[in-house]
């Protein structure tokens, strides 16, 4: 479709400009064309910055009558490419970052209504002030924005119990490529009224429409909360643990997370003065918090049975909120360790929960024999099934050395991971960066209704070109 | 786009017939044709009963080219009229009733895989098996498939905690209306790989393509259940307590009904023999069920609370599983007993929860100036916002004399639903009946778009037309 299109040529940009407040198109800066892996530089005409969903009407309007490309940015923190345009005719970036407000906020009926440029640590903040969470909660929360979580569908550490961000969205308000409005703020529990477009356009990436605004779920603030690091045998320990932990508490598992060994050697080598609480003998790590009445008690048993069936060979339980955040700033500094290390590949899968020890064995005899020295650092939100699987050059080795390679490692741990009926984006998205693996291992059948439903809702083409669909 | 489509003529049968195993198109019989509250009386040339997916795509793709209407067939229990074709060029019935197999089932890893055919109350069943729980819940269990119940996304008694049946799906094996299968039968918690056609699937009452398999969520059983039914002061009062109950056990509420005396009248008049533990003096019962550790002693003390705060009147709480069921009798014999007595209007709405008590006294207020001597009786899933809101003649006066008043009954309910922002449809779907309410009332940018993507789907329309969009 994108033969189809024409750039955003200084006389659209000047007819749309006329259109919208002084100020609202502007110039590119450089932040908007990078990504926090760096394998992508965008290009882009102008961003514009609406302050209103009228004004986003508008843009998409002209954009959609001049069949001009349209890149929906929020934070700029995601991980496949879905916010940068490397290629075809020059493109329109449109921001959400000015609209950031909180339109309602209800703590009795325990729903928030927030535009889409809302950073989602602002987000979560409103929330507290009525003494209510908002249970997304994810390593960049501190700048990405909530927009890009619904259109991404992001998940994180809190999925286990409280879902994805399309469980947490209740109502959108969203703008279709022709500029027609979409007012969907519904705080409802039940609504059954047609087809459902919100989760339509949630994980869609901004291919099927804007999203300008979101109702959202919030939820009681648990009244006691439990963290402990967990050195565990190995996985299969870890799943058992997650059986008992579960047997005891039910739904109260608000995170339980995996943690390799490699990530906190990661850590040690590039963020020294990150604290490693628990000393680790074996590989395997698990953080995990719980949250309800009688959680403490309940994982202090769960892990003294642990304990005695030899699963669990240490454990640190924080005592306190300061202690449950130095466990958690381990889990979160790994990413920027990762960074800093520099992977051949990175892999956000997801497989059947039960499958993951089997995995994880055999992923690692197929990129042994690939290479042996290749280094693995596989950790994640294992209450979910969903890894980060990550493939690092030998110690004193650079990435790029590997560049050959990355093809080659890609396709053992996403073959593996298609034959175990698992996903080869979990919680990323596809972007740009994963359209060849949605046409090599997604179902004919879904990817022909998929390219059906872009050409109805966006006839040119003209929404994030490239992503999801080539 | 009814003028486009062609009558199931007995050469399309017959041609039809040659490719399917014999016995699988049937004449139709007349429970096809009846729905349960006697509103619509259909008509179909044949029933077809496919025993496998590659039968129904078979079906499909024969009536894409045909140009031949198919109503897609669950349990036949849907109240709006999805399963149902008055007029227009004579339909296929197509049926999942021999399409009824527990194709995988995994209690460690919480999740089954049914064919639609499934009786709902077979899956519950089989869950319980392996002791877990499906949780989708209501009246109609016994008969109503599962089938049926995803593609009118049903809602029932345990929403508050588990969700609608969309909440309860991992994934989706479907045919579209040209017979392309959609192979979605995934179990995994995280799965980002495009747009997200389960979602849009449940819920559109078979016009967008036929379901004919489920992965589906399974839950541990609750360890501990407390059940009360609960005299309470007024409606307001409810809310309370509903807020208590969350207060002091999170998200284990399992079921939070609202009962009417009006409904417990009905009962004592129509179905005499179902016993009514609780002597009512006001006007108000709630029903609720808590399940989880130590939910027993909590329930004891949230009650004795609201009894010193006046909020509470009198309460019997379940002390085994006999009392709890016949707690739950009451509960689940009053739509039968509305059914014995004969609505002139029935209403499936939802509002924002804490909306609740003045709406109730609004529409309350309303209908009593149009004619006040109509009985109301409202009740429903108080959780969830979502309230039957059923209106009758005076006693001992027939429906049939009310005819005239049901447009402005519904008008009056509807509109002041639409005022709070809430939804003339929260479980029981659109199909035939509420076409002119979603016109009405529906965002007109969401009917654009929903109008697209049946267009892009269907492109003839033969899937369940006059379903959803007229």
């Amino acid at each position: 479709m994108t033969a189809m299109l024409n750039p955003a040529d200084s006389g659209f940009l000047s007819a749309l400009e006329a259109r919208l407040p002084k100020g609202t198109l502007r110039e590119v800066t450089p932040s908007y064309l990078e990504e926090p892996r760096g394998r992508y530089r965008g290009q882009a005409a102008a961003v514009a910055r609406p302050g209103s969903v009228a004004e986003v009407s508008t843009i998409l309007a002209a954009a959609h009558a001049a069949r001009v490309p349209v890149i929906p940015y929020g934070g700029g923190t995601g991980l496949v490419g879905g916010q940068i345009a490397e290629a075809g005719p020059m493109p329109l970036l449109l921001s959400l970052e000015r609209m950031n407000r909180v339109r309602d906020v209800d703590g009795p009926g325990n729903s928030i209504v927030v535009e889409a440029g809302m950073i989602l640590a602002d987000v979560q903040a409103a929330a507290e002030r009525v003494d209510r969470l908002f249970p997304l909660s994810l390593a960049s929360e501190g700048s990405c924005r909530i927009g890009g979580n619904l259109a991404a569908n992001a998940g994180g550490i809190n999925v286990i119990r409280y879902g994805n961000t399309r469980d947490l969205c209740l109502g959108l308000e969203a703008v279709f490529a022709d500029g027609t409005v979409m007012h969907g703020l519904k705080r409802l529990r039940k609504d059954n009224t047609g087809y459902d477009l919100r989760h339509l356009l949630i994980g869609s990436e901004g291919t099927l429409g804007v999203i300008t605004a979101a109702s959202l779920r919030l939820f009681p603030r648990p009244t006691e909360t439990a963290t402990a690091m967990i050195a565990m045998r190995d996985v299969e320990a870890a799943l058992s643990l997650l059986d008992r932990t579960r047997d005891a508490v039910g739904e109260a598992i608000s995170a339980f997370e995996l943690i390799h060994r490699q990530g906190l050697d990661f850590l040690t080598e590039k963020m020294p003065d990150v604290p490693q609480p628990l000393a680790l003998e074996g590989e395997w790590i698990v953080l995990t918090e719980l949250g309800g009445r009688g959680v403490s008690a309940a994982l202090e048993k769960v892990l003294e049975a642990a304990f005695e069936a030899g699963e669990v060979t240490d454990a640190v339980i924080a005592q306190n909120a300061a202690q449950a955040q130095t466990l958690w700033d381990v889990r979160e500094t790994i990413p920027e360790a990762n960074r800093l290390v520099g992977g051949i590949s990175s892999h956000d899968i997801s497989l059947p929960v039960s499958d993951i020890p089997r995995f994880i064995g055999e992923a690692q005899a197929a990129l042994t024999a690939f290479d042996p020295d290749l280094r693995i650092n596989c950790f994640g939100h294992l209450g979910d099934g969903n890894l980060h699987y990550n493939v690092y050059p030998p110690k004193g080795r650079a990435k790029q050395e590997y560049d050959n390679a990355y093809d080659r490692i890609k396709t053992i741990v996403h073959d593996l991971t298609h034959a175990y009926d698992g996903s080869v984006s979990a919680e990323h998205g596809i972007g740009r960066l994963k359209t060849g693996d949605l046409e090599t291992y997604g179902d004919p059948g879904k990817l022909m209704a998929m390219r059906a439903i872009k050409s109805a809702l966006d006839p040119h083409g003209i929404l994030n070109p490239g992503v999801i669909l080539r």
